[in-house]
């Protein structure tokens, strides 16, 4: 197929799904997808154009090319046109609505925050007029079966396009097509701005388990609206973005970015670790002439701030999951925390057990002095850290919580440099206590 | 509402939507959100019962309460029921069935692998024989709108059940009641067998861009079906499988976990590290008597150790986001891992100049001894450890996938231990070659 003739590639390729045909054009060398892309008819390039992986798109930045998807783009639907947009690089994108006939409104809906419900919804939705029947609403989806492309929920509105309610589906089946839509019409109980934050959109969608959510303007207009797969793109989002976060990584970035903005999302996080182990540094620097009487303490730092790092990350990654499925511990706070201490008091006991008894058996053989006091020391220490820890790594998240901040952000540098800090000063501190 | 009168609360709360009860009675005392439970009707309670907090069952487990919810869970179809009992505790779960008329085949469903299609579908989905016609589906939904709680593609089988193709929704508002089904189906192109691994069903799902997938058995006859909402439910299960891997806790986690179940998922993650630490512990060992002599280094441990785990765990991160995009870097490998490791390469020119600085500056005013060397070693060894730690993170996730493992696990525990081992040994090593 590489080399061989476009004619006959095309026809063998031409009844694969969609997917299929993007994964073939990333395995071939860029001048030949490119050759494919060309000779594509209309229809499947749509196809490939709305599928295609934006690190292609780099690869095809050509003028031929970007002539030939300008022409497709065109020949999409606005939502669609949006979407497709939203998901290339940015300067790409603004690059291809040139000379579209809707290049002003496209670039508009481009520059929406990401976040707010405006950029989920869907603005091509079917809706009534609350004077209308059954049998209209019927009717209209029979006309512009061509360009819907999936069936959900019919909003109904008056003359102003308020909303003033919805039609489902299923209704349309069961009731006769001269039934009033006002007979049918549920309530409009759950709506959102758009300017609604996508986090509480989905918070909303889950706590009352609905799947059709209308999207309207700060007078009621109806605007668009968020259905069951596009929670489930912002449901992904917000996963992603926790994990990001979690991980010590901007939000923003991408798995195709070049070595600018690897360094532009990763450098400020690194940095400001830097400064969580400069203090870490500063503990272990104010304990300089204890470690020149006994260097075998410095070996124990590793262990203390690995179990510290440990603990908290393990506690504050069970609160993050517990703020995100919407639990709030008004009534249940002291409970749960007790559980966790309870927990991390278990997990330290059997921690510091094992420490301490590999240093009692196997420390003497190795040339260790006072093994018993330095077992006793690793014992006590790793105990107090991870209750310490523990507590720390599930509070914090819940105080970042209430001060409006992401809890996510606090497992990726907060709690990792916290525990760095408390685990070496609670170390030397018990050891200058017991060892010295 | 609290003490008043029971008739009075429950006029109250009778038209809140089921979540905001739920809420309610999540902030009673245990003794009142009973009496508030047994008061109610039965509708409400239905409601009530398949809203409600794993954590408030506990709360309930007395006999009167056991008593009221088995009769509603008598009330409720089989789909519902398994979904309600599957996020139960499991023994309180059990419990609820007993007496239950289909007391064997809810325990069954409820013993099913979690993480397969099956205990994801839905069992009660339309079907259409192959030799009806619109007309027979749209009566099919009109006799039975009580029971069915959402209306999605309808699935045609053969006399045996076997998977014959797919009706759209929109088809049936399109057509004339007397197409017959064969002629709007659409084959059978996507389909999971209930073995099928939720991750590869949401894989194929986002791959192909569906939103309604057949579960069949192994004779391709039909079990069930998985639409949008399920769809939805397993890709946060997977994000949340995900997150708490990450953060080194056992995917079976819960927030609503006792002190022993907080040990037992979050345990053997902390002995794994100290294995990792202890390897880290017996590097600095083994350079004991350069620390005799300038017990100064140890204050660098945690820098280098807290800058190789953010920067792997970075590398990690994104990897571990591009597999779970479905990436696969089959011909994009090595220009994926050069950008990684320019970014780190920079990254880590910025971090050891920034410490080296600090050093060379700062340190003579603290009375450390050959300042310009110390600062030359951590400038060297901050620049290497970046490096190494960020195309370790960045690989490992890969090679974990191709080991069939997954590549979450990496960041949890993995990733952090070898960036600690990594670190030291690189800065203790070159503080031998540029510091002694």
């Amino acid at each position: 197929v590489r080399e061989g003739d476009g004619r006959k590639a095309l026809a063998a390729v031409r009844r694969w799904p969609v997917a299929d045909i993007v994964a073939l054009l990333m395995s071939l060398r860029s001048k030949d997808a490119r050759r494919l892309i060309e000779i594509m008819p209309d229809e499947t390039g749509l196809g490939v154009l709305s599928e295609i992986d934006p690190h292609l798109h780099a690869l095809l930045a050509e003028e031929e090319t970007k002539a030939k998807f300008r022409k497709l783009l065109r020949k999409l639907d606005q939502d669609r046109a949006i979407r497709l947009l939203d998901e290339m690089p940015r300067p790409y994108a603004l690059d291809l609505i040139e000379g579209h006939p809707h290049a002003a409104e496209l670039r508009e809906a481009l520059e929406t925050n990401d976040d707010l419900a405006s950029a989920h919804m869907r603005r091509g939705i079917l809706t009534a007029r609350e004077d209308g029947t059954i049998g209209e609403i019927i009717a209209d989806i029979r006309a512009r079966s061509e360009e819907i492309d999936r069936l959900e929920r019919v909003y109904v509105v008056d003359h102003a396009r308020h909303l003033k309610g919805s039609v489902r589906l299923r209704d349309l089946i069961l009731y006769d097509d001269d039934t009033p839509v006002v007979q049918v019409m549920q309530p409009p109980r759950f709506f959102v701005t758009a300017e609604t934050d996508q986090e509480d959109v989905l918070a909303l969608a889950t706590k009352y388990n609905i799947q059709n959510l209308a999207v309207v303007d700060g007078e009621g207009r109806l605007l668009g609206g968020i259905a069951a797969q596009e929670l489930r793109e912002i449901s992904s989002e917000e996963a992603k973005e926790d994990m990001l976060l979690m991980g010590g990584v901007s939000p923003e970035a991408s798995e195709f970015d070049g070595p600018v903005r690897i360094v532009r999302s990763r450098l400020p996080w690194i940095l400001l670790g830097l400064i969580g182990s400069g203090l870490s540094a500063s503990v272990i620097g104010s304990f300089e002439t204890a470690l020149t009487e006994a260097a075998i303490l410095a070996s124990f730092i590793p262990v203390v701030m690995g179990t510290a790092g440990n603990v908290g990350v393990q506690a504050s990654t069970m609160s993050i999951q517990a703020i995100g499925s919407g639990v709030e511990w008004s009534g249940d706070f002291l409970p749960r925390l007790g559980r966790e201490l309870l927990g991390a008091a278990i997990n330290g006991v059997v921690v510091g057990a094992v420490v301490g008894l590999l240093v009692l058996f196997i420390g003497p053989s190795i040339g260790v002095e006072r093994a018993q006091h330095l077992a006793l020391t690793c014992a006590a220490a790793l105990l107090i850290v991870t209750m310490v820890a523990g507590s720390y790594g599930a509070l914090v998240p819940f105080i970042l919580k209430k001060l409006k901040l992401d809890p996510a952000v606090a497992t990726g540098i907060f709690i990792n440099t916290a525990n760095d800090v408390f685990g070496v000063l609670i170390f030397f501190t018990v050891a200058s206590l017991i060892y010295f």
